[in-house]
């Protein structure tokens, strides 16, 4: 089968393509998919960097959406026919994370969805909301599954609720779209005029431009009449670390789960505890987790915002444009 | 200033008109309010059949709402001219309810709303949603607040989730309106063709009449595919007990809060553990509950369902139209 | 393999010895344990009573532990001579109780521990607290887990709260440990002044006896200081609902589990909500509940209360003396 | 009367005794009590450093006890010869902190406890457990309560559970003797050996030379098996964050309270979300955890452990010892 791979080469140069064997008998409660559009996030662009650090080749992307081909004998969670996308934790089935669900990551510690099918026990897929194409669905398992766990398990976002988002990436549409759907209301940063108009069209109540205003958490907080915002969706990192817990009501809840300015640096612990502030790390999210997701993006009818859709033969340009920063929501590969 | 007052007689005869002298002066920290609208509850009609168990003549009803003319000294909280609603456990604040709330009941265990004016400590008055009239406002104490905790304080409605109401009457109302604006979905059971139309009308997503579905839980639950609704607002009591657990999910939350089918009977307690349910009893919220209440009633624009107002001289009339079961929503007296 | 099977017969005539094949070649993930111990609950008592319903002639039992005797290829989790006990939903791991688990019940939809050996998925088997005889292992599958996740999964037990426990089963025994473990005072029920006596030995900090005193939930209020229980394990089920409720703080805690009067009867609804309790239906637990009970079984160094210990031969026995409700503790089968 | 005040002068030269007027009648829900004892925590170290910033001369200290001497007409929580303390909130009743509970702030933003009397509303009084001394009750409205926060409120300790305590300051002892009554086993870290050989006869399972043992969390977490422990009480700041986030489990929780290391400095937030960690700002706690916490300390029969008890004339030498860092436990001064 047609796949890509990353090999131990320097920058973008890593992904190639690849000519794999198709995978052998399926054991009993395995399921394989023919895949047919994956999304990227940031961590596919992390992993391109450690390419040389791979053990061997490794089919890269986590996020990916297909249809059932072949069901092992035992299998009863699927049939063939029906929509799914893999879970980015495929042994994460309900509860709380623990370390062991770290080592088995599609596109991480083993082969991922870029590439035309994919083998996984039944437990690791996800029927897609039926009101979804592949190219939207290929965008849920990462983006979409971590929006949620932000908003509505590591706290309860309740209409009348205040969200604060920060730019306009794959989570933080998901982020804007999931707490409209819930009645909050939600300001969002960036710097670009274009992106804040498209975030107001999208529902934003608010957007502040975080260039032109460097104290942009007082900016928020003195749009929320003074209160703070109740749920902040940290996706920056210590960068911005100050300025979210600006913008916070007291007792208001930070879900971390970025590092696009870095993965340390200098932030006041102070004021954490003076403001008893509640900090959840989130790292994507369950199978179950999952599927409470898909109820919300039926029952709201939302669509994912796709910024691009490569063709796979061009999956190389699909990263360049992630990498770029140019994008406002998802982008994604097609896999005819 | 004019007043209606329970006295020792039967029926609706205990409610009289009487007229009271004004509150002397203000201590401190108290607020004086000029009563514009009240609302009834059927709490309100049990308080007539005890009416002779009083140890004095007593203001009636628990919800109303009014103007501010008056502040103590070291009052900050509000200031003359704000419009606002009593809470109904004046003296609980936040936090859970402890039994000695109980014994600060408007309308229960001192004078109530039904009267031109009411004195009351400045902690127990909270300020109305700008876009409601004051008889819109005076509908929240009691039902609205006893909806916001059933639905977002005993449990974490999500979107996508789907909820019970029981009823057309103020509680149900309100938690369909609810649970709307946070994204649920709402099945309604109702008896009257004309009610279940409403309700449609209003966002119910399904309508069940009880009476020719005996088995409505079953109904209920078939409606959601199987898989039981994710909280149920229990307003009959053991009546209704067993179609309700019948209707929810495996892990689904009953908050029940009503006598409207008697206060004991037979129910199936081994159902509850086998599908891991939890029920939480609601009595109404405190302070803090309805000042969240209002935030989700502005940032939905919610307007509450009001079935009828009676001007002040025609209480009585409005009790006997509760009493006759044929609102839908909520009865409103108005304090020209 | 030597084995016991519950067969289409009545009463206890049900259960009769038996020889099974030994089961085939492992699965990948499979792993085979030599059975040295099992203990009885009253659920076994009612499998027997629907011996005749069963498809085929079925090894009965739910709680065993014993020796691992051989692992698929696959197998991480245990190895060859570990010490392990079987959960009472082998496929619940972890997050809260789904259908679909009810499904797979050792001894009630599959093949059961009361034989010389088991098979089972490794994500089934939990190591034994190493403090612990395969005797004492094999009292936790249910009774332990039961009153684990009575009192800390349910709802978060504090020192110096207060704990209701009913009677001297299994299940009340290890709400007393595990209470008093976590700093808690226990008040038990019983009408045996022996059993109330041995109660007290173990800890209780007070007794009642429910016979003498009809309504001991006040007693038990009483004992409180008039302020009620924080949690109260209700095994008792519709019989004892409404003493329990009076014996329950405001806002306190019942954990329902038992069908010790009946699966339903007359209850006072009004009082749940009047006091604004919390009822959780508790259905054993997951594995990560089991795991989480042997980190505080192994810190307090409890050993569980076995009340008598039948060689296998016995089994019929074993069943007799639990049917008779003269135990203190947990009654164990022993498989050499 | 006899106080003590922070005038405008430098170090500890700002403490000055001083002769206050008996405060006047009283409102009819005041208590006046005659204070007997309190101690010190670092936050008073703190208000002698910003003495020259306050408006009027202020008598010092948040935490002190002693006997109620008067009473207001209306008052029903405490009688005339209680033995109280009073909380370091005065305002923050039930429920989450607010804003405005800083406010009023005992030695912060109003007079303090050090000196013979304080007249305080009823609400803000807590009864002592009966088995304490003045001097031990004082040491709990501070460091007792933000223990008992961080364990039992900002998450649900257990019994088999472990914890990290920094140091053998106020809060760290509190958290060793509220943690091991709860069934948790504590881990401690202290440069001296001394210290740490008194905090292992407290019943410490195990104590760390942070000094000698940089990467003291690794340390920690070795402790644990490699599993990390499940609560982390963060008394360090920004100093410590990178090594508690090392000692922690997966989804485990950081209680964060103290400033010893400074208020801001560089951390890891990566591994905050890697790891999947809850952080927890705590800031002391409301009147009803305190009356938690003394069911726990009267049910365990807790004596809070006091380094040294100075006499009222000698208040400077107690601020001196404290600030030396030589103690174990808490700091306290005796009012005669």
């Amino acid at each position: 089968m047609k796949a890509y791979e990353l090999q131990p080469r320097d920058g973008l140069d890593a992904l190639q393509p690849a000519d794999r064997p198709a995978s052998g008998p399926l054991g009993p409660r395995d399921v394989r998919v023919r895949v047919r559009a994956v999304s990227l996030n940031f961590r596919d662009l992390g992993m391109v960097r450690i390419a040389r650090k791979l053990k061997r080749p490794q089919i890269p992307v986590s996020d990916g959406a297909g249809e059932v081909v072949e069901v092992g004998a035992a299998v009863t969670r699927v049939r063939v026919g029906d929509r799914v996308a893999a879970a980015f934790f495929p042994t994460w089935h309900d509860g709380e994370l623990v370390e062991a669900y770290h080592g088995q990551l599609l596109g991480g510690t083993q082969d991922g969805m870029l590439a035309e099918e994919q083998v996984l026990p039944e437990t690791a897929w996800v029927h897609l909301p039926e009101h979804l194409s592949y190219e939207e669905g290929a965008t849920l398992p990462c983006a979409g599954v971590t929006a949620w766990h932000a908003l509505f398990e590591a706290v309860a976002l309740r209409p009348g609720d205040t969200v604060l988002a920060q730019g306009t990436g794959g989570v933080s549409i998901f982020v804007l779209q999931l707490a409209r759907a819930a009645g909050a209301q939600v300001v969002m940063t960036s710097s670009s005029d274009d992106k804040r108009e498209r975030a107001r069209m999208l529902g934003a109540a608010h957007t502040i431009d975080y260039k032109a205003t460097p104290a942009w958490g007082d900016a928020v907080r003195a749009w929320t009449g003074g209160r703070g915002v109740d749920v902040a969706v940290e996706v920056g990192g210590p960068g911005t670390f100050d300025q979210t817990v600006a913008a916070l009501r007291y007792g208001g809840t930070m879900s971390i789960l970025g590092v696009l300015t870095g993965t340390k640096g200098e932030v006041n612990t102070y004021a954490v505890f003076h403001k008893a502030l509640r900090i959840r790390g989130i790292y994507v999210g369950s199978v179950r987790m999952f599927e409470a997701l898909n109820r919300a993006v039926t029952q709201a009818q939302i669509h994912p915002v796709i910024d691009r859709v490569f063709p796979f033969a061009e999956a190389r340009a699909a990263y360049e444009h992630l990498k770029s920063g140019a994008h406002f929501g998802k982008v994604v590969i097609r896999i005819e």
